[in-house]
């Protein structure tokens, strides 16, 4: 039985499509969280998600499965990246797109570029620490505090939600209160002065960085925490979101609730944290592609103790529609494996199986999320 | 084949029944680590203990299978937990109950009184935090060590083994060496200033924890060390077990033995201490309801480095009778399916399998605890 | 289908086979990351490994399958230990090891030694420590940091590639740094100062360790890092891989390679800095015979998200012939099954099977350690 066959995929967190067409090693290089190319001349692609786009995508483009990875790139950019990401993401199955718009390392489209481009409707993620690095070199330091407020009131007018990079800048050893104002003001001043004499304002300070977050809570919308694993920046141990334990507690009745975003390897950390906080919801986005034929693996993890109304669907997808495609597989069937080996077991019924999978599909972010319905 | 459908259960980590009926939602906030219901008036127990529930309990209530949960709470409420708790115990074949009294945070009932309620012999575990908690109100700081020590030797009279709770308190960075009597009677002293002041006598100074475990290690009882998952108080990075190392190896042979409880997300951790050190045993508790249908994931991780004598049964059952059925059936589930498949691929006998069932299931706990055979 | 049955291995980390017959407690010793025996007379090698020898180990020994640990002691000093490692590593399929030759806790054979005993082409691994250590009672700490780099040099002339033990000596927590020379001689003069008076060169301060990496890596050989589960001298969560992030990224294109070894628990982990880093590889030895029947479960973790060009095949032997078979055996096992499941669902053709398993099984480390081809 197919449990999610025809379930529609809300993906609460995802990036836009790539503007334009990669070249081959640029097309590599989006398909790892590394930043180099393998050693010695080696495929890269030489991977999990390798043999996924090989199985997956390379019949989407017309080509035999298992197509080695040059004849698969050469086809792409004979197809050219539009007419790729419409096949891809058609088959996909996904019904909404909540795009992080703050990563912007390559050219990427924006929602509703998105939506038109692909026909999927799509609302935006705010990056907290874009929005600050963005307003960082027209303010001073004393007026930080409460013009990044401003931004964020002003943002929160289209926004749903937020995401912090605080995994990759600091860790997550998140404090129980908010920084004081004089601490936050003095923060800004030393990254601010350190940032013009260095020509770019990229923000790591743990102070400021926690500023954001506290700045965010009282908007009430979900804000999204990069956990685990991800590029070089990461240090892993430090990106457990059981270093967050305090922080949660803290703002259990803010208003505010937390998704913990990807998670690998703390997958059950993270499930626990949902149980155990009711404004705390995780999902297994990125691996869901990265891990290929074995994406089942995460998807199981994360059932093992969540709540069933704790688990969002996301992809992680950045840039190529590969991504977005091979992640609604891999989760639709991981789900469907274990979910027909909970039902042949008796631990539910279909219509149960058919309910929770459909929570974690859409309804949960849905609710989440306070989405309107589509008109 | 059922390897351990024979065998009795000495769970050696349980907590007592509930003392009269809960409401609806007291059961729910049993029936979770939060403690917290879920958000936005969703069911608490739309979880994977949730589905544990609805499948192996209803029926023993005269309930279809996979009902929902309110109209399982309606049942429950009408035959009564003392019924229930018969009905569930009975099924669950568990044979001794060692049971931890150091928690009261909702009324429970004591060893004995569980022997009597459902006729399964039951022996006390001391909580070493709730002896030092009971009495420093009685006691001054420089009477504390020996008072405390005193108080234990009490205890020991009836007791089988000690229970400490520093994961959640403070975590388990234990030191190698026991904090002198100068720096006890000083945190004491800090511990009982505060403690007034504010009413209440919650010990967490880490020099105090660490104290109460050394004070007890004399008496050549098994220690239990609560490990991993728990309920909002325990950060879970603090709560590895492989941060108490260096205590293991200073306690080599100091006649004591710890047990590892629970240990998820940390079992294989857990695990390999247990291999590593003569003195350290350990389990899967707790989570073999909490993860449901998935409980075996804990049981064969366990079993993957642990040598056979060193691993335990227990429930961690906590005032619901649930807890105790869903765990004994998981822990049964796993380890039959795990031997079963050893056996197909020709790892071990059936007989052997069926001994080192046996070991886990009572002789192992058995052994370690010098418990006197029942008349 | 087997995928690896015809596949010889190259062990690129291993010790040297016991010299001479150990007694029966000195096999269990060695069979057993522990220290001590297992407490009260109960059978140490009660264990997935002890499964594991009589099982696959006693027909080789011409005993039943599943014959008692006493009885397969008493076969094996019948046999002694040059005919029993004749027939388990010829069995093993192993052709070439690369061997680590600083560990001497007890007598090994040397990787020539090895050759001529088995027949099997053997390199040596050098250990930093013991470079470190022989050498340090010889200089004083002025002309240690040079003396050192010149003994590596001398080594470097047949050595395939360097050892270092740091997890075990002090954690993975690297600067991404090297130290500075006046750091490094205040360090080695401290330490020659208390190794003189305790009479025993043991190195373990954390800026020598770290300089002694930092002066292998223009050798632009690879080296090999301790990372995770090992005796008692190990903290597992300090010897997680993650915490070297830093390191590694100072570290690319300086010409060295890094191979992270065992690591479990923390697999996904070291899979995911191979992904990240071009110089970074991981393996799964050593638990690869100590997990016996679930050896699979870590050669799986292992593929979840690592390139196939950058896992390795080790098995971590240390005295003990059962150690190479168990290991070369719960290997094949463990890639056979995964990638029949993977065929079976069209993931990869059963010549890209075979493609993947050969590399990983010698291509990978043949061509990272730049080895001859064979005369």
């Amino acid at each position: 039985m197919s449990v999610t066959a025809q379930l529609s995929l809300l993906d609460h967190h995802c990036h836009g499509l790539l503007r334009g067409d990669p070249t081959d090693d640029e097309f590599r290089l989006l398909a790892t969280e590394s930043d180099q190319l393998a050693p010695d001349g080696l495929e890269t692609l030489d991977s999990p998600l390798g043999l996924a786009i090989r199985k997956i995508c390379a019949p989407l483009l017309d080509l035999p499965r298992h197509v080695s990875i040059p004849l698969y790139l050469d086809r792409r950019a004979e197809l050219g990246s539009a007419e790729v990401d419409r096949r891809l993401m058609h088959v996909s199955g996904t019904g909404r797109l909540l795009v992080d718009t703050g990563s912007q390392m390559v050219p990427l489209s924006s929602p509703a570029e998105m939506t038109s481009a692909v026909g999927i409707p799509a609302d935006e993620i705010v990056r907290l620490e874009t929005v600050a690095e963005t307003l960082a070199p027209l303010v001073g330091a004393e007026a930080f505090p409460e013009t990044l407020t401003a931004a964020l009131a002003d943002a929160a007018g289209s926004a749903v939600g937020w995401k912090s990079i605080i995994a990759y800048r600091y860790g997550l050893d998140l404090e129980a209160e908010p920084p004081g104002r004089p601490e936050v003001v003095a923060a800004a001043g030393r990254w601010m002065a350190e940032a013009e004499s260095a020509g770019r304002y990229r923000i790591s300070d743990p102070v400021l960085l926690q500023f954001l977050i506290w700045a965010a809570i009282p908007f009430g919308k979900p804000i999204q925490f990069h956990v685990g694993y991800g590029d070089s920046d990461v240090q892993l141990f430090r990106a457990d979101p059981s270093r967050a334990t305090r922080f949660f507690t803290a703002t259990i009745g803010s208003g505010a609730s937390f998704t913990l975003l990807h998670n690998y390897p703390f997958v059950r950390e993270a499930a626990i944290l949902s149980q155990v906080f009711p404004h705390v919801y995780c999902d297994v986005g990125v691996v869901t592609h990265y891990l290929g034929p074995s994406a089942s693996t995460a998807v199981r993890q994360v059932l093992e103790i969540a709540p069933f109304n704790k688990v969002l669907y996301s992809s992680d997808a950045h840039a190529l529609s590969e991504h977005y495609l091979i992640s609604a597989q891999g989760w639709r069937r991981g789900m469907d494996r274990l979910l027909d080996e909970w039902i042949a077991d008796d631990w539910l019924t279909a219509a149960e199986a058919e309910r929770i999978a459909g929570n974690i599909a859409s309804g949960n972010a849905h609710r989440l999320y306070r989405l309107p319905d589509r008109p």
